[in-house]
C-alpha cells in the first residue's frame, strides 16, 4: 500500500555547470530527472508513501535512476527493458535567467511503457494517481498505459492528478490539446501555467487565472491549480478561489518548480489539511525548490519551509 | 612586541562548492577557519603586527593552519598537541542566502588550549587582547585559559577585546550569558549583534540597538559596537552614540563579516583613528569580507576598501 | 528474511582527488565508507539480500548513508541518533602507491551501537552474522552488541563470519589480540593478513600463511582465510589448504579490496559454490575492487568479474 | 573579400574560477581573448564575414587562437612569430561586481604587429576596417601598421571603425589622447565610453554624452557612440543624436560588452538597418554579451537578441 | 582541391572523469568524437589537406563539431539537418584498462548521411577516399552513401581506403562480413585487427596477421594492414610483408590509436614516403595517440613523432 | 643567522590538469615555482633554517609567493618591485612521461635582481650559499647578483653549493658553459646531470658519470654529483667515487627531483652525516619528490623518507 502512485520517463541528466552556449560548457554533472519522479521524491520528502514505475535501459544509467529512487525512499519499479537505452537529458544555462534542456528519448526505453506495467492493484490500492501529460506523449503504448491507469484510479475512487507540463519538443500545442480535453473529464486535480491552461480551455476564454481556472472545471477537475511563477498561483477547489502570494526567494535553478509545487499540494490533500494551507505548502514548496541546485535535489522536507525566512547573518551554526 | 594577541580554535574547513542539501555537494574546497585567527589576519592586513595562539593536533591540517597563518603575516603559536587531532568545519550553502556551518571539534587539539599556552610577557607586551565568546564554551581548560589572558591584560593596562560570536551548538543561551555576565566588566571592548547583546543584557531591556549598548556598556565596556548586518552598525563610546549606514554590496558568503568588522574597529583603533573613522572603517572592512568567498581570504587590505565603489564597467585593466 | 546481516560504523569519507600531502589536496569527493556496509553491498551485488544495521547522525551525512546503501539494495537500518554526528573518515594519497586514511569517529553516532539496535530475530533469520573486529574498538556499548549478536547467532545456527581489519587508530595490538582470543572461539569464518592473523596467533607461530591459519584454526574457525594482497590468498578449510593466485590488474584505489574479499567468499558460500570456485571468487573481487576508484564503488556485480581479462584495444563499444 | 577586416592584439586567457584575491583563486580555465577578435567574432555571428589578422607566437597557445577563430568562422591571419610567445590575459574576479585583468604581453608576438602584415588589398576589398586603441600602444611597429591599415582605408573609401579601449595598463591617458586626436580625422564611427571620449575632447567639454559626442564629432567622425553601460547608449549620427534605452539583463560577466556592442552597430551597418534599429542591436548585443561567462563565447547570433526577454519559468525545451 | 576526403558520422561526446562504473562517474568532459573525422583531423596534423563531410543536428552539438574541425584545420562541410540531433557518445573508464563507450545515435542526423551531400567532383579532385565500415551499419542512405562515393573514387582511380573499425552494437558480424566481403574488391588499403580481419576471411584461414592478411588481399587491396595493438602491426603490399615494432609508451587512453596509425600511413603514402617509413609512421603515429587523453586531441604532428623517446628528466623546458 | 641562504627566481605557476597538448588542456591550478625556493623548502622540511632572497612583483603572484615561502617555514626576503610583475610559468604534461615547461620571465622582477639585494652580513652568517645557474642567465643585473654573492660567501668561508640547472629557454649552451667554467673554480658543491656536466667538461671527456665528475672536481668542486635519474646518482669527494643506487617509486611528477636531491645532500651536509648517509638521502629526497603531484609541495620530511617503502596493502590509518 501506498500513499501515491505515479510513472512515467525519468533519464539520465547531464547538466552543464557554466553560464553560455551548451558548446562552451566543457564540464557537465551526471544525475538524473523525471517529471514524476521528482513529485514522487517530494511526497515522500513531505512524509507521504510513494511508489514510481517506469522503463528503464538495462545499463549504468538505468541502475543509476533505480538507485537514486531508491535512496529517496521512493519504492521504485524501474523496469530494466534490455531493448533500449536509458533516455536523456542535457540541461545547459543559457544566461543567468534562461535554463535549456534538450533530450535523447526517442525510442528510449522509458518511451516503451506499456500498460501491463502497471499492476492494477497498485493502483487500486493507492490514495492517489499523479500523472504528467508528457507520458502520452512518449509512444502509443505510454499513451495507452496512462489511459489505463487513469481508468483503475477511477474505478476504485483514487485521486486522478494531472500536471501538464507542456513538452513542445514532444508534440504540438494542439495534439496535446485534443489529448487534454479528451482525458480532463477523468482527472480530479489539475495543474497547469497560464500558457498550459490556454492548451486546454476554448481560445475564447481570456489569458487570466481565474477565467481560465473556470473554464478548466468546468470540463471535469474538481481542483484547478494555476501556477504563475514569481507572482504567486491560485486554486479554484469546490467553486472557492484562492490566491496565494509568492515567496521571495533568489533562485538558483528553476528546474523541478512545478513539481515541486505538486508534490507540496498533493501532500497536504494527503494529510488532510485545509485548503488554505494546502495551497500554501503547494506555493512554499515550489519556492524552496529554486533556492538550490537539481531538478529534484532542492524538493524541501516539512522543516525546510520554515527555511524560507533566513536568519540575521544567513549562517546557521 | 605585537600589537595584538588573540587565541582560541582554527579548524580545517570542509566548503561545499554547490548550492543545496550537505548530502549533495559532492565537490569540497579545503581550508581553514577560526574566528579568532579571522581577526588577527584581518588585523594584519590592514596594516598591525597580530599574533595567534592555539592547538593543532600534529597532523596534516594543523601543518595547513601553521603555514596558512605564517603566510598571512600573522606571528602564528601554533602548538602542536599529539593528543587530539585538528578540529574541523563543514560548510554548506543550504540556499543561496543560507550558510550551513557544522564542526567536529570535541576533544580537538584546539579544545585543550590551557592557561600555560599564554606567555604572560606575550599578552603584557600586546596593545590589544582580542578574544572571542567561542574559546570559554570549548572546555573548561580554554575556559580558564581565557580568564587568565584577560585577567593578564587588565593587570597590564592592555586593552581588551570580546567578540560575543555565541555559537548554539556549543553552549545553551543561558551558559554563555552567565560567562558573559561574569567576564564584561574586564572587557574594553565588546562586539555583539542584537540577539547575542540580549544573552547578557536584563530580560527587560528592549530590543534595539542603541538601549542594548547601554545596558551593556553600564556593565563595564568603555565601547560597546552592536552589528546589523545589512543593516549598518551602532558604536556607544564614552557616553556617544554613532551610528554608520552600510555599504551596498553584492553578497556573495556572509561568514567572515563579523571577524573583519572586529579586525577594521581595532586596526583603527591602533591606528588612532577618530571614533567616525574608525566605525566606518569596521563597517567597510565587514562589508568586503562578503563579496568574495571565504572565511577570511576575501579580509580586506586598507586599499580594497576603495572598491567598494567599482567603477564604470565593472572592470580594472 | 535476509541472506547476510551485517552492523558496524559507517562513516561519511572525505577523498582528496590529488596526490600529495593533504594539507595540498585541496578538492576533495564527498562519499561514504564502512567496512560492514561495503561487505553487505559487495554480497548484494553478487547476488544475496544483505541487511545493514548501525548508527547515523541524525544530519545530512547520515541521510547520506542511508540512501547510498539503500539505493545498491542493502536493507539499511540507518539507525539516526540525534544525541551525536555520524563520524567522518578523511582519506588522501600521500603517493601513488600510499593512501592515508584518518578518522574523526570518537563519539560519533556509530560507535554509540548498542545491543539493543540489533533486532534478535533479524539475526536469527539470517543465514550469515558478518561482523569485523573495527566494531568491538569503537565503544563498550559497541562491543557489547558484537557479543550479543554473535550470541544469537551462535544460538540459532547461524554462520559467523569475522574479518580481522585491525585499526591502530582505534586500540592497541594487545586490546585487539585480547578481544579476538575471546571471540574466535564463536567464529565460523575468519578473514585476516598475515599481521593480523599475528594478532591473534600464539607469537612463536611463524609468520607465514599456512603456519598462522592452522594456529588459528585450532582456536575454532572452521574457514580460515589468509590474504597476501598482490600475492593472492590462501584459504584453510576442514583441514584443507588451498592456495590462490593473484589476479594481475592495475591498481587504481587499493581501499576496500579486503571487504570485497570477503563478499566475494560469503557470496559464494550463499550461493553454495564449491570451496575451490568460493576462493576463487573471493580473489576475484579482491582483485577488481582495486581496479577503479571507491572503497565501495568498484565491488564488482557477477558479469564484472569477466572483465579482469581485457580485450584487444581495452575499449569495448 | 570579406565584410570586416581587424587587427590587432590576441592572448591567451587565463580566467579564475571563483570570486577573490586572485591568489587564492587556485582553479583557472584556458580560453583566449582580445578586444578586435571579439569584435570580428561578433561580426560573423550576426551574418557578416570577417578576417582577423595578428600576430602569435610559434606555440600551443598561437595554436589555440588560430583554432578557435577558425572554429567561430573567422577568417584567420594568425602569424606565427617564432620569435616570441603569445601574449598572455589573467582574468580574476574580484568581488561579484569587480574583474580584474593583468597582462603579460610586454614583448609578445601580438605586440610585433607590422605594417607588412596587413595586406592592402584585403583592406581595399572590405566594407569596414575596424581597430582598437590598444593596436598603437603595443609597440611602434604596431602604431604604424595601425596607420598604415587606416591610410589604405582611407584612400579605398572602406568604412573606418575604432574603439577607443583605453588601457591604462599599456599608456598614459595624455599619450592615449595625443594618439586619438592625430587619427580621429581619419575616422568614420567611434565607439567610446565617457571616460574615453573626455581622454579626446577638451578638457572644457562637459562629462556628459551629448556634449562628449558632439566635440567628438566636430574633429571628424560621422558616427559617435558614447557607451553608458547599465545606462545605455547614444549615438551622434549625421548630426542627430539618438539614445537607446538599457536592456534589463542579470549580468554574469562584464568583459567583451563593449567589443559586443562595436560588433553589433557594425552587423546592422553591414546589413544597411536603419540608424534607430543599428543603436537597438548594439545595445542588445552588448546587453546578452554579459549574461553568460566569456569575454566572447558570450556574442550573441541573430537569434539570441530575442532571448533577452525570458519565459514563464526560465526554461526552455 | 583536397588530399584527403572522408565522410561519417561525428557525434558530441560524454567523457567521464574517473574510473569506475559510468554510474560513480559524477563529473564529464564535452567533447566530440567519429573514426573518420579523426583521421582527417590526423592526416591535416601530418601535413596534408584533409576534408571531412557529414551531417550534424542543427544544435549546439553540432556547431561544436563544425567549430572543432574548422579550427583543426580540415576542410569542414558539417551538413547541419534540422529534422535530427547530433548523436552522442558517451565515454567511460570501467577499470584503469577497460574504456567503456555506448552511443545515443539511432535516428541521429549523422545516420542522415545520404549520396546527394557528397559532391562527386569533391571525390574526384582528392587522392584518397578513407572511409569505415561504421558508416554503412548506419542506415540504409548511409549504406548508399559509402557505395556511391567508393564508385566514384574508383571511377577517378582515387585511392579507396577502408578501416574495418567494426562497432558491435550497430551490427552484427554477420551483416558486417557481408558488407565487406561486398566492397573489399573496390578498396585499395585496407586496415584492420586481426578479430575484424576474420570477420572478412573464410573461417578456414588461422587467426593470424600474415595468414589473414593474404586472404584479404586476395580479395582485392593492393595494401593490408593487421594491426595488434601493443605487440605492433604488419603491411602486406604488392606482395612484400613487413612487420613493425611496437612503441614502448605509457597508455593514457587507447581510443583513437586505430585511426591515429590510418592517418600515419595515409599521410605518408600521400607524402610519397617508402613502405617502411609508411608502416613506421603509421605505428608511431598509433603510439602517441594513447600517450594522451582525447580520441583525437592526441594525434600526433610531425614533430611530436620524436617526443616517444624521452629525455633525461622527463622535462623540457 | 640562517644555516642555508639562496636567491633566485621563483614564480607563479599554471599547471595544466590533464595529459595532451596544452591547448586542450582546459584546467589549471595555480601555484608557484622556482628551483632555489624549492632547494629552501627541501632544507627548511629537512630540519635546518633556510632563507630566500627574491625580487617579485607587486601584484597578487608575488603575495601568493612571499604566503606560500614563509608559511613553509622559510625565511623569505620576497622584495615587492613595482616596476615589473612576477614571471610565470606554464607547466604541460605532454604526455604520461613528458613534462612540457614554458616561461613568461623577460623583464620579470625576478629577473631585475640585483648585487645590493643580497645583504652580505646574511650570506656571511650563513653556513651555506646555494645557487643555480639559472640565474645569471635572467639578467646582467641578476649575474652581478650571482657573482657578489659568491663572492662573499667565499671571502666568509660559507660553503658555496651550485646546482647547474641548466635552461635552454634561457641561454645557449656555450654561454652556460663560459659562465660555468668562470665559476666552478669558487664552487665547493657541483649538483649536475649528465648533460650538463658535459656542458663544463672539455669536449674530450667520455660521457660518463665517473669520468665527468673527475673532470669537474679537477676545476675547483670539492664535492661533484652527478644524478642519472632513474638509474642512481654518483658523487665524487675528496677523491672517493660513491654510487647511490636509485630507489623503485612510481612517479607522478617528476619536477623537482632535482631540486629535492640538492636539499637532501645540504641537509645531510648541514647534519655532518656521513658521505655515505649524506649521499642515501639526496636519492631518497629526489625519489620521494616524485611521488606525488607539485614541484615543492612533494618535497620529504625526515619522517617522509621511510614511506618509500609501502606497506601491506597500502593503506596507512
Amino acid at each position: 500500500m501506498t500513499d501515491l502512485v505515479t510513472f512515467g520517463e525519468t533519464m539520465a541528466l547531464f547538466a552543464a555547470r557554466r553560464t553560455g552556449p551548451l558548446r562552451f560548457a566543457r564540464d557537465f554533472d551526471l544525475g538524473l530527472g523525471g517529471a514524476e519522479s521528482n513529485v514522487a521524491i517530494g511526497v515522500a520528502r513531505l512524509g507521504h508513501s510513494a511508489t514510481w514505475v517506469g522503463r528503464v535501459g538495462a545499463d549504468e544509467f538505468g541502475d543509476l535512476i533505480r538507485a537514486t529512487l531508491l535512496g529517496e525512499g521512493v519504492n521504485t519499479e524501474a523496469i530494466a527493458d534490455p531493448g533500449a537505452p536509458t533516455g536523456l537529458m542535457i540541461k545547459g544555462r543559457r544566461t543567468a535567467d534562461l535554463i535549456d534542456v534538450s533530450y535523447y528519448r526517442g525510442g528510449s526505453a522509458g518511451s516503451r511503457l506499456a500498460p501491463a506495467d502497471l499492476d492494477p492493484a497498485l493502483i487500486r490500492g493507492a490514495r492517489v494517481l499523479h500523472l504528467s501529460a508528457i507520458t502520452p506523449a512518449l509512444s502509443a503504448s505510454a499513451r495507452e498505459a496512462a489511459r489505463h491507469a487513469v481508468a483503475e484510479a477511477r474505478a476504485a475512487g483514487v485521486l486522478v492528478s494531472l500536471d501538464v507540463n507542456y513538452r513542445r519538443a514532444l508534440w504540438s500545442p494542439e495534439e496535446a490539446g485534443t489529448w487534454l480535453r479528451d482525458t480532463i473529464g477523468d482527472v480530479d486535480v489539475l495543474f497547469a501555467t497560464v500558457p498550459e491552461a490556454r492548451l486546454v480551455a476554448d481560445g475564447g476564454v481570456p489569458a487570466e487565472p481565474v477565467a481560465l481556472a473556470e473554464a478548466l472545471a468546468a470540463l471535469g477537475p474538481r481542483h484547478v491549480l494555476i501556477k504563475s511563477g514569481a507572482e504567486g498561483a491560485m486554486e479554484l477547489s469546490d467553486g472557492v478561489v484562492r490566491h496565494a502570494e509568492p515567496y521571495e526567494v533568489t533562485e538558483v535553478d528553476p528546474v523541478g518548480a512545478g513539481d515541486a509545487f505538486a508534490a507540496g499540494w498533493l501532500a497536504d490533500w494527503l494529510a488532510g489539511a485545509t485548503p488554505g494551507q494546502r495551497l500554501r505548502t503547494a506555493c512554499a514548496a515550489g519556492a524552496f525548490a529554486v533556492t538550490s541546485q537539481g531538478d529534484w535535489e532542492s524538493l524541501p522536507r516539512r522543516g525546510d519551509l520554515s527555511l524560507l525566512r533566513r536568519g540575521a547573518d544567513g549562517v546557521s551554526r
